[in-house]
């Protein structure tokens, strides 16, 4: 297994230094022969998920887990389109940040390159296998990928498909690669190879996420749970805060960046709380409030510590009534998780305050929390939001798949 | 002692908080304090330095170790004046790097924050609780410091010396904390101190580092070690390489940035390898060559391959003689470290391919490695030079000991 393993390293890291300085048409060109790819061997495909299907629901999956492993046309379409759309986005490659002069002469500047090989640890979802290449790939780096082992004739169909049409198209032999085993080593083993992998993404579960970090030596890029806050300020217009509270929890609840919990100045609450709790049973959600709350909102279950804390996913919300802003901010640093945290208020001195003073990837000011995300801040792709603050922060895009390099240009400048 | 770290850990946090938002003259004035602090108190921090220089030559510590550990009038002014220098630089935090709106007219903008909290982790230096806490501390980040054992009251006394005057120039009670243990135990829950610690700078050896990045789930800072090569063209300035080339070698040669091996292009080799040989041997470098440079150069010791690969950090330099530019690359790619990288030409085609190609904190074209380097590169101070390639590469100065957060101004958007 180590030597079968080492075998993926070393090609994974060769295949990284001719793509380094592949051009971005080139690459361009293989996302779409990958694309045409897997449409036209969409049949392959799905005969491969099917015996992934056949094995889970004899194993007895949930109907969730089965619902992420099945593929279909229109998911193989999705994936397809998903590396054309790549091509459309700027390459981050060989971007020179800044370049400036020192005193001597010397000139200084500092390159965008690529990251050099990814490794892409992951669950039930074949569809992973396809779209975390093609960000790896658009970005310039190789791709090792360990997918869970429910997905392993689905992920071995994909990954065989887009490495081959990719090869085909100009992109070095060993740049896609899946670990062709289900064996928990392999993924051990993988955690350790700092000789061969830059950085290690994990996509799925905090479970999943949790080993990664608590096992790992080579650096991982980590994205974690959301739970957010929306504070409505005592200033607030209320007609706004109440449109996006309903949007921040009902849009998409089972979503990292859903509201969690509500937190009200005590001056709104009387006229806000009642109103809001309205439209939100209208939609079916359920409401957890502190003893404040309860006493405000008729037939609203009572919070225990533990809600302030949960990222519910769910149709269920907090809900607190706090004396002030720093009581608001101060909650919010006690339980929140650093995703996403929004103010709804109409004085600058308090926008600012909050802005300032929350620590938390995504700050927002009268909007709702769902806008954290690659696509709604104009990245165009995303492999997930991290809440580390090591590298990237919040939604990462392709330049997150990037690192740089100083590049100095001298005409025979020694140290003195 | 899980409960102290705890506590320690919690004090640091809550302090980060308030440190985030301190205006750029508070810390400023706070650096000029604990200037100042140092220099009023150098009899007290000799006598502590005293006990330890003591215990250390009781317990036969090396010359050297005994050298790093000392402290003196002369190294205490110094620490002094690096933490005024930094009142000097330009303070990181707040600066929104970019902004932009969507076509909802969301405003997103990306600002410069701390990181938070730092740990560091480091060895027998005392110097390293000063500078690294006035830099932690410019960039807006509490510390948390774990010294080496050997140096416990010398680090105690500059610790206390500084966090007080610190906190009598309007710092928060937490922002600077030293680990008042030499119990191991106290250094492995640190690094694993998820909840409190943002991010581990081990500081020293790497033996150090390597444990540090074996051990920690907290995400490390890693700086590396540098076998750096210098790679002379058929093209190149003879005369410039051989100034080059002394430089790097011979300069300072105990530092991660000097050259190790020099890579000479066949076609030079006979004309070039015997004047620079004379000239490294006028400056006691002992030279160990290929077979084609032992023919070349009288004297030369036969290299072993073992040599490709060592840093030297000594009046040492491995010599080869390569085929062309790509055999050159080759070679750096399987025994570099990604520190720094240099080539001597006067070629445009071959600059290029040589920048593009070199997978390397640093990658030089005509010039001493010895450059890589925060002051050199005008960065005012550094915090030491990464090999690593998420988050910062190269010399790190106060930029990379921040962080970002997106800042999104809304008037009431909500997600479709």
């Amino acid at each position: 297994m180590e030597t079968q393993m080492r075998e993926i390293g070393e090609a994974a890291k060769r295949a990284s230094y001719s793509l380094a300085s592949l051009s971005t048409g080139v690459k361009n060109q293989a996302l779409q022969v990958m694309a045409k790819a897997l449409e036209d061997r969409v049949d392959m495909i799905l005969d491969a998920n099917k015996q992934d299907m056949e094995a889970g629901r004899a194993k007895g999956l949930s109907g969730a887990l089965l619902d992420r492993l099945m593929l279909t046309r229109d998911r193989i379409k999705e994936m397809a389109e998903g590396l054309r759309e790549l091509t459309g986005l700027a390459d981050p490659v060989g971007e020179v940040i800044k370049m400036w002069s020192r005193p001597n002469k010397l000139k200084v500047g500092k390159m965008r390159v690529p990251l050099g090989v990814i490794g892409i640890i992951y669950e039930a979802r074949p569809n992973v296998t396809v779209d975390a290449t093609g960000l790896c790939l658009k970005a310039g780096n190789a791709v090792i990928l360990r997918g869970g082992s429910e997905a392993l004739h689905s992920n071995l169909a994909l990954a065989n498909v887009i490495s081959t049409a990719a090869v085909s198209a100009g992109i070095p032999e060993g740049a896609i690669q899946l670990i062709p085993t289900i064996d928990r080593e392999a993924a051990n083993i993988m955690m350790k190879m700092n000789e061969y992998i830059d950085v290690l993404i994990p996509r799925g579960g905090s479970g999943l996420i949790n080993a990664v970090t608590a096992n790992a030596t080579v650096p991982v890029l980590k994205t974690g749970v959301g739970n957010c806050h929306i504070y409505v300020e005592e200033d607030a217009d209320l007609d706004m805060a109440q449109r996006i509270v309903i949007n921040a929890k009902t849009q998409r609840p089972g979503v990292c960046n859903a509201l969690e919990t509500l937190l009200v100045h005590e001056k709104s609450a009387v006229e806000f709380l009642p109103s809001v709790a309205e439209a939100l049973r209208d939609k079916g959600v359920e409401l957890r409030g502190c003893p404040r709350t309860c006493e405000i909102v008729s037939d609203c279950l009572p919070a225990a510590v533990e809600d302030w804390g949960t990222e519910y996913l769910d149709l269920i919300l907090a809900v607190k009534v706090v004396k002030d802003l720093e009581d608001a901010v101060n909650h919010i640093h006690t339980y929140g998780t650093k995703h996403s945290e929004a103010i709804i208020t109409n004085s600058y001195q308090k926008a600012s305050f909050f802005v300032q003073r929350v620590d938390a990837a995504a700050v927002f000011v009268n909007a709702s929390t769902r806008f954290t995300d690659g696509h709604q801040f104009g990245f165009g792709a995303e492999i997930g939001i991290s809440t580390q603050k090591l590298h990237a922060r919040g939604p990462m895009g392709l330049e997150e798949l990037t690192t740089t390099k100083f590049i100095i240009f001298g005409d025979g400048q020694v140290r003195s």
